[in-house]
C-alpha cells in the first residue's frame, strides 16, 4: 500500500522506516529538506506540498506538533482530499481536538483516525504500539499498515473517535507517575542510610529486572543509564512536559476523580524547573531523553545536551 | 547441598520446592503440619523442631514473618548453631534488625545474610530475585543454592549487612507507587469522559504490554485481573499493607529525601481503609492478591477472599 507521512522528524522518519522495510511505499513530506532526506536515504518518495502528496495518496498519517501545526496540516489535507480518503493523526493531539476534526473530516466523505503512538525512539526497530479511535471500516482499510507501524499483535480499535488519543493522553499520564517513583527509590539508596555505601545502581536495576515485581521496560532504561552513570554530577535535575500529564490530570478533576501520583509527579516537574531538581528529577530527566529522545540540560554548561 | 528452611508458606515452601528440583536436600520446619505435609510431598525431610535441623545442616533460611517471629528463631538457631555456620533471613526484616543480627552471629563465627527476595507466587516457577547483603565469603559458600532459588543471573551480593533488606525496602516502596499510578489511570479510563463508551481494559491492558512505555510485569498482571472483570463491583477497595511503604518513608524523611509518590500511595492505602477507597484502589487490592496472593475483601460479603 501507499501512504503520506506529514512530518519526518524523530518519530515520523521511524514510522516512514518501517513502512518501507515491510514494502510499503511512502511519500513523504517535511518543511525540513534535511529530514526529507534522511527518508529520501531509505527509499521514500519526497514531496514538497501536501497537494503533491494528495494527488499521490488519499492515506496520509500526520506526525506533528499537536496544536497549530497539526490543525492547518488536517486543513490543507482536507482541502485537497476527496471522499474516501483516510487521515490517521499518529501525533499527541487533544482528544477533543480529534473528535472535533473526525466530525469535520466525516462532512467531506473523509475518515479520520486518532492514533496514540508509544514506544519512543526505539519503536523504530521493535515497532509502535498504537491506539487507534475512530471508525471501524477506516481502520480496518488501514490495517497492512498499522501492522508495519506496530509491534507484533501491538495495534488495536480501542473505541470511537478520541479514545484513541484520550488513553495515549492516561498512559502518558501513567508514565509520568512511574518515572518519578523509580526515581525517588534510587534517591533514597543514593542519599539514604548507605549513601557511603555507594551502592552499585548499575548492578541493582539488572537484578531488579531480572524477576523482581518492579521489572519494567522503563526499569531497563534506567539500566541503561545506570550502566553509563550513576552519580549524574553533570546532570540537571530539570524536567520538561509536553502537556499530556497536565491534560491527564485536568480531565481527572473534572470527573473528580482523584488522581494523586500523576498530579504530584506533575507538580514535582514544574518544582524541579524552579529548583534545579534533586538526585531523582535528575533521573526522569535522563529517562524522557532515553525513552523520547527529549532534551535534558547539563550543569556548568550553557547548552543543552541531547543523546 | 543441604539447607533448613524455617517457614513452609507460600514463600518458604516455593523456595523448597526450587530447591528439592535442582538436586539440593531441604531440611523444613513449620509449626503447621500441612505445611510440613506439603513439602515433604514433592521430597523435602521436614524436622519437628530446630535442634534436629541445625543437626542435620548448619545453613538455614529464614522464611518467617519479620519483628518476634524472626527473632526468636534467629535466638534458637544461633543457641544451636556453632562456628562457621550460616544463616539466610530471606524474609522481609527491618534492615537495622538483620544489621544488629549479624553482629550478635559474628561472635559465635557464624555468618548471617539478610536477603531481600522478590517474584511473588509466580516465582515458584520463575525463580525469586535475591538481594543479598553480608560477608562475601558466605554468600559465596552458599550461592549454589542461591543459583537454584533465582531466576537465571536473579541474585546478588548488594553490600554489606543491612543492605539486601535495605534495597528489598526501597523496591517495596517503588512498587507501593507504581501499583498506585496505574490504578489511576485505568480508573480515568473507567469514570472519565468516555465512561459510556466502556473501553476494553482488557484488550487496552494487552496491548500496552507489547511495546508501550508503561509496558512492565505489574502491568501483566493487571492483564490477567482485566482478563477476569474489569468492572470489579464485588471487590473492595480497601488496600491492606504490611510496612515496608511505611519504613521507606520513614527513611526518606530521616535523610530529608522527599519521596511524594511512595507517601502519597502509603496515604491512599490507609485512607482507603476508612473510605472503602475507590475503583483505583480496587486494582491496587487485587494487583496485591495477584502477585503476593495477599487477601483482598469482597463487597456484601463478610469473609475475605483468596485467589
Amino acid at each position: 500500500m501507499k501512504m503520506g507521512i506529514i512530518g519526518l522528524g524523530r518519530m515520523g522518519s521511524a514510522v516512514a522506516f518501517r513502512l518501507v522495510q515491510a514494502g510499503h511505499e511512502v511519500v513523504g513530506f517535511d518543511p525540513d529538506s534535511n529530514a526529507r532526506k534522511v527518508v529520501a536515504d531509505f527509499g521514500a518518495e519526497v514531496v514538497d506540498n501536501l497537494a503533491h502528496m494528495v494527488a499521490r495518496t488519499q492515506i496520509v498519517w500526520l506526525m506533528v506538533p499537536e496544536g497549530k501545526i497539526t490543525e492547518m496540516a488536517f486543513n490543507e489535507l482536507l482541502h485537497h482530499m476527496s471522499a474516501g480518503a483516510i487521515i490517521i493523526d499518529g501525533g499527541n493531539s487533544q482528544y477533543q481536538d480529534s473528535m472535533n476534526r473526525a466530525q469535520i473530516a466525516a462532512q467531506k466523505g473523509i475518515s479520520f483516525l486518532d492514533c496514540g503512538t508509544s514506544g519512543g525512539v526505539r519503536g523504530r526497530d521493535t515497532g509502535f504500539c498504537l491506539m487507534v479511535g475512530g471508525n471501524k471500516d477506516a481502520y480496518e482499510q488501514v490495517c497492512p499498515l498499522l501492522e508495519a507501524i506496530a509491534a507484533p499483535e501491538g495495534f488495536s480499535l480501542v473505541g470511537p473517535s478520541g479514545v484513541g488519543h484520550y488513553v495515549k493522553m492516561v498512559h502518558n499520564g501513567i508514565e509520568y507517575a512511574l518515572l518519578q517513583a523509580y526515581a525517588e527509590g534510587f534517591h533514597i539508596i543514593r542519599e539514604g542510610s548507605f549513601k557511603d555505601a555507594d551502592i552499585d545502581l548499575q548492578e541493582l536495576s539488572r537484578l531488579w529486572n531480572v524477576s523482581s515485581i518492579v521489572r519494567s521496560f522503563i526499569l531497563e532504561l534506567t539500566h541503561d543509564i545506570f550502566k553509563h552513570d550513576y552519580v549524574l554530577d553533570n546532570v540537571s535535575g530539570e524536567i520538561a512536559e509536553s502537556g499530556m500529564g497536565l491534560w491527564t490530570v485536568q480531565e481527572a478533576t473534572k470527573h473528580a476523580i482523584p488522581v494523586t501520583m500523576i498530579n504530584e509527579s506533575l507538580r514535582i516537574r514544574a518544582r524541579s524547573r524552579e529548583t534545579g531538581g534533586t538526585y531523582a528529577t535528575k533521573v526522569v530527566a535522563l529517562l524522557r531523553n532515553k525513552f523520547g529522545g527529549h532534551a535534558f540540560n547539563t550543569i556548568n554548561k550553557d547548552n543543552t545536551s541531547k543523546e
